[in-house]
């Protein structure tokens, strides 16, 4: 699968749904992609089935606050950099470069560094969404080290963080991110082909791509973006429970850029019904929907804002007063609900006092939506 | 020459002596060397002049707040750690460590990291004194990098912090070290044998113990040794000029903790004499005295605060109202006088609004202090 100038918005548009909110802003991302593509290099991205099972793969990403991001544009060279100081510290050459999260700037990252090295993407990640923090991704469930965690800047500036464990190393990372301004270029999860396939999730750049492709064809065919993303996702192929859990216009919008995240919470009022608003709180990305304070979409759940209009993502830095939405939410797949999952980046994680409650079971649960099928 | 259980308590109050109050508390540095040397190990100092051209030499200490050294006394393992990364990284042994300033804690850790590795430690550091921040060194003076700076902990955290310039690297560690609970072991400033014959300042352990032996003699010869001290170092052998400018009771202490140091400000009376009292800001060492807003000693010069009573050097962290001191002062030789070192550190680089004035010369213009001769 190649990622080329005729697909490339699909595809961004796909990461930043995605992105839950956070992994950047799609337009940057884009123009990233095609500064490469331009410049004439390819963008390959080869199955996870495609890796021999001692191959090297590091993953690699841009690290901080999206509202730092959308002022300071992640630099593909620093990324180059971060990845040749990995594999200059494992002493081997990757044969491989991966996504650690989607998003609209950290799932394209990746292939303009990939690109710029002359390497392929693998088609995987170690969340198939975005998260906020270093260890919330599949691999530390399943015992994988982040460490090295290679940070570097555009000013040259380069360092390593080792712990032995990787919240330990989010910490450590986290305040090198601020001090250097609130956004570092970072390596990081290096790990063989037998780990990625075993513990990634896999397959979630060509998922951008679909999601994307499918927004575009709904726009073509003057259709419900939202409705063509529900029955995309809840194709016996895909088979994620998806749904729209609240539509509405945005009445309210707390952000503060602060320990080097955006974190805030949004209130979106109906436009035309009574009953009480849906909040969404978030940290880099959207984590709780909740509506009178009952729970309607939770992490690791995705939780998407789509603009009402014509289904374009929107990501927690931009989400302004008035913005008519969609709040659209997918199920997560069952690798990511097992308890050590949950532990790791469920609600408790981010400080919620409640455990997780799947979203097809609140969404069963919801006296105002209508009852789910099967 | 060897530090030993007949003289390691001479050589750590000379070299707490030197640290100008910073540095680290010298009784938990004399603890950290006779556990090695009752362990059986040996402390071998050598003269620089013993250096072949191409050795490396890789100095070591402990980074942070004087006051959280206190309860967290440096490991000497994590220490060792550090520097065995740099060599891990340099791809070359060290072939001596070097402490990098004076102090209780800064000058001793080298010598058990050294002892523990079987290795020998050069009778020079970077300072001949103590400062609080990594760049203000005779290294950086002359254009050797900090880098790679490798920040340990002793629960197993490693860091590696590599910038193009010294202060940059300060501010990037510093972070690391807030956010690891204040304290850190760092190895830096890997130079080669040539370098640090040509840079460093020379022989300062060896002045160390000569400091300390000479308060030990006064001591037992029941003379003040504040008189003691003055003549050691305005002996031909030394020429450095010395003297005490003030004598009185701390009245006041006001301290703090914050951004990885310790600062504040003492105030010291007179004992029966009138007149305004003496101030003494610092920042994890004694910058700058001052008396009824006129400057009675400054930064790079040494200001030591001893105990009226026995000399016994009193460091930052442990000051406190009624203590009867006398403040010492001791001008640092030419090297430390340079434009290029005074824009490094001298009382501009830490904030205060004037020139470096040399303390013989504010001692002439004291009115107060009988004058000087020659």
């Amino acid at each position: 699968m190649q990622v080329t100038l005729d697909n490339v918005q699909d595809f961004v548009r796909g990461a930043a749904f995605l992105g839950t909110g956070g992994g950047g802003d799609p337009y940057i991302g884009s123009l990233m992609l095609k500064h490469e593509l331009r410049h004439g290099r390819t963008i390959d991205i080869i199955d996870p089935a495609r890796l021999g099972d001692d191959d090297l793969i590091v993953s690699c990403a841009t690290m901080g606050a999206p509202t730092v991001m959308m002022e300071r544009i992640p630099s593909t060279a620093a990324t180059v950099r971060a990845i040749e100081r990995t594999e200059n510290l494992l002493g081997r050459k990757a044969a491989a470069i991966a996504p650690i999260e989607a998003g609209g700037i950290n799932a394209t990252l990746p292939l303009a560094v990939a690109a710029r090295m002359g390497r392929p993407v693998v088609d995987a990640d170690g969340m198939g969404r975005a998260f906020p923090e270093l260890q919330m991704v599949t691999y530390s469930v399943y015992g994988c080290s982040a460490s090295p965690v290679v940070l570097t800047t555009e000013r040259g500036d380069c360092m390593v963080v080792e712990a032995d464990d990787n919240r330990r190393c989010e910490h450590l990372a986290r305040s090198l991110v601020v001090t250097t301004g609130g956004q570092a270029q970072i390596a990081l999860y290096p790990v063989l082909g037998r780990t990625l396939k075993e513990f990634a999730v896999l397959r979630t750049l060509s998922l951008a791509l679909q999601i994307g492709a499918t927004l575009s064809a709904s726009r073509r065919a003057r259709q419900s973006p939202v409705e063509a993303l529900m029955t995309f996702f809840q194709s016996a192929e895909l088979n994620r429970f998806a749904r729209c859990v609240f539509t509405g216009k945005v009445s309210d919008v707390a952000r503060k850029t602060t320990r080097g995240f955006a974190v805030g919470r949004i209130c979106i009022e109906h436009l035309r019904a009574d009953g009480p608003p849906c909040h969404i709180e978030f940290q880099n990305e959207f984590l709780m929907a909740t509506r009178g304070g009952r729970p309607l979409a939770m992490v690791p759940d995705l939780i998407c804002l789509l603009d009402a209009e014509n289904g374009e993502p929107i990501t927690t830095e931009v989400v302004r007063y008035g913005h008519r939405v969609q709040v659209f939410a997918v199920a997560v797949p069952p690798v990511m609900q097992t308890q050590a999952a949950l532990s790791i980046f469920g609600p408790r994680a981010f400080g919620f006092d409640l455990d997780y409650i799947p979203l097809k079971t609140l969404a069963n649960a919801d006296p105002t939506l209508p009852p789910t099928q099967g």
